[in-house]
């Protein structure tokens, strides 16, 4: 059976989107498709400008027909732990394709460089280490190091090494690699990338990055919004904006500087991915800086990009320590949280259920059933608790800054279920 | 010599503030007058309307001669807390007469009343675990056992126990009780209070409440302000509300509410006062309510006073532990913050400042010279960092929510001198 996969943000759905999800179809003729999606936190760092009901609902109405939420602790990691989350949902949701856009569609390639991030041949960790020393982001120094070894090993040839560097590659190689490490039988593919890459902010007509897009719904540019975002996307984003406004992280200023103003020097260590002298910047900086984009300005450097360092502020308001992190790196997701389906995508849930060997989460109420929880036997309780909790957790301080203020954010919430 | 000490926090300094301390001169005809007073975060559980260094601004212009600052730790406690550390702070400072507010003006009951609940003789305690054991609040649980501990050691006698239980009277027996726990030579005096209760909201004309005239502040009713605030004192908070607005805990809301829902159950039993299934509740209604003070009425019992409820919330935001808390208790404040001085006040602090035994703090940058701060005999270093860190907090997040939003806050404010 051909179960697409898609590993998904729409933040917010745009053309691209569109096109990525048509030409993927196009590719796969699948009988059913699956997109795991971040929640009420991205990939960047930050909250998602409107939550994870109303961008599951514009998913279903594109034409995906089950949406599961990854996991709020792998929604906000980097590349690797972002990816090794999303591939291994969507195996146990028993997907057989997945595609991802990249911008060089040279799969070949990044399969060959997923292989040596994936066995990390002594060579190559070698030259990463000297690289990192050199003061560069990780992602820099991974491609210095796949640069060198395969000049090293192969000095008759000269891949494109700087294709595997972009943002969407980095993506696409990890999710190869997280095949790979999973042992799963998914089949991965690649589509080019039409238009602008996501970090893009200019405007670029009707293929614009989701960061243009959404300085554009900040600036009140709603009309604007057409050329670059189908209908049904921008009926509900502006839905959403006009009831509950659109969240930013400076919608989270006080929240997070006060967090920041109030935690010590020694509390850091403690928090994933607190390395080398940060504690000290995130201190200082903290007390230095009196708005959140003066402080991630302040904590930057070369080696800490300004995305890493807003992950960082997400791992503390979360209170994501090494321990947490690791366990779920290990054990992988510990249940399935759906956001909406279709007839079709509901029939599909129902008849991989039985043999999924993890709870089923369409009620938030459910993950608080822990005889019910513990009774799966692919369950680890305290990493499902782990988990769990941090999903919470997000919607909750999500829906602090929504108009309205709903208390019981997450309790309140159902599948999404569209007709047809 | 003379040295008259007062207990304050002046959020905001009004007519009752001024008759008290011109009683209290006239009472003890004082050489120097000190003040110990609450920092940016007063005992009700919350920020004060404007800052410490403005309000020693006008602590210094109604004549007293020196404002010291009480650690944020002692400052956001109850009663017993808050009386300790303030008289604790007075006794190093040399001062030799205390003169406080009372509803009652009877000092001998007050006096025999401090007396039991320093000694805590058997009958008093179980009739206290009695009483607290029927779901009263604390304060009424310990004059319900004071009352039963007379009544049955002296029946002949029918002392006007719910004297003893107005808010200042709470403070003064506590006070009382400091001053013999301590061993203090101070001498206590009591003047009774002119007008409103301070937690009284109804406005009373020229002897209102502070309650009522923050009321008044946040509606913008300035004007009335005259008949009730000195001129002075107008003029300062008119002018810091101007540049800076008027803080309240509705400010803080956002980051409050953000913390309590990022906090689980089983995090807030390290922290001072969470007892008896404090931890469910607070879990409970974070979920459950959206605004601060929704929450604060959704934890209330008759056990748990919103105002006991507001310094809980202060003890978590400020990562108040029970050992971090019982240190102070046990050692007593480790330095002495300086707000503001005449210059009698600065001649004063001279003349005691070799046999202090504790640095003298002028500039926040002092509290980080940890060789030369261990240097001083007095002083504990991990409580001096628990007790100094604290008020670095309190001054960064207080800063956090004052317009202009100063970074640095607490490193770039000096002492407030004034001439003459």
């Amino acid at each position: 059976m051909s179960v697409l996969g898609l590993v998904v943000e729409y933040n917010p759905f745009h053309n691209g989107h569109l096109y990525h999800l048509q030409k993927a179809k196009e590719l796969t003729d699948p009988e059913v498709t699956v997109a795991v999606m971040s929640g009420n936190f991205v990939q960047r760092g930050e909250p998602a400008i409107i939550d994870k009901y109303a961008r599951a609902e514009v998913a279903l109405r594109a034409g995906i027909d089950l949406v599961v939420q990854l996991p709020l602790i792998y929604s906000i990691q980097d590349a690797g732990g972002f990816a090794l989350g999303s591939i291994w949902t969507l195996d146990l949701l028993k997907v057989s394709d997945v595609v991802f856009g990249s911008e060089s569609d040279n799969l070949k390639l990044l399969k060959r460089l997923a292989q040596i991030v994936v066995e990390e041949p002594q060579l190559y960790l070698e030259r990463l280490k000297v690289h990192l020393k050199s003061g560069v982001s990780f992602p820099n120094a991974r491609k210095y190091a796949l640069r060198d070894y395969l000049a090293l090993n192969y000095p008759g040839e000269l891949p494109d090494i700087e294709e595997a560097s972009s943002s969407n590659n980095i993506l696409g190689l990890e999710y190869l690699a997280a095949i790979k490490k999973l042992g799963s039988t998914i089949r991965p593919h690649s589509i080019k990338r039409q238009g602008a890459d996501y970090n893009d902010p200019e405007f670029k007509g009707s293929f614009s990055s989701a960061t243009a897009i959404r300085e554009m719904v900040l600036r009140g540019e709603t009309e604007r919004l057409k050329e670059t975002v189908p209908d049904f996307s921008r009926e509900i984003l502006l839905r959403e904006i006009k009831d509950k406004g659109a969240i930013t992280l400076q919608s989270m200023e006080k929240l997070l500087m006060g967090l920041l103003r109030t935690t010590s020097r020694d509390e850091y260590a403690q928090y994933y991915g607190f390395v080398e002298g940060l504690d000290a910047r995130f201190e200082r900086c903290a007390e230095s800086t009196s708005g959140i984009f003066d402080f991630l300005e302040c904590v930057k450097t070369k080696r800490f990009t300004f995305t890493r360092i807003k992950r960082l502020v997400m791992n503390l308001l979360f209170k994501l320590t090494d321990e947490i992190v690791k366990n779920s790196w290990e054990k992988g997701p510990q249940y399935i949280k759906v956001l909406g389906f279709n007839e079709k995508g509901r029939a599909y849930l129902s008849s991989i259920k039985k043999n999924l060997g993890l709870p089923l989460i369409t009620a938030a109420a459910q993950g608080k059933n822990f005889s019910r929880i513990s009774s799966y036997e692919g369950v680890n309780l305290t990493v499902f608790r782990e988990q769990f909790q941090r999903d919470l957790m997000g919607a909750a301080v999500y829906g602090l800054f929504q108009r309205g203020n709903l208390p019981d954010f997450e309790y309140k919430r159902h599948v999404i279920y569209r007709r047809g």
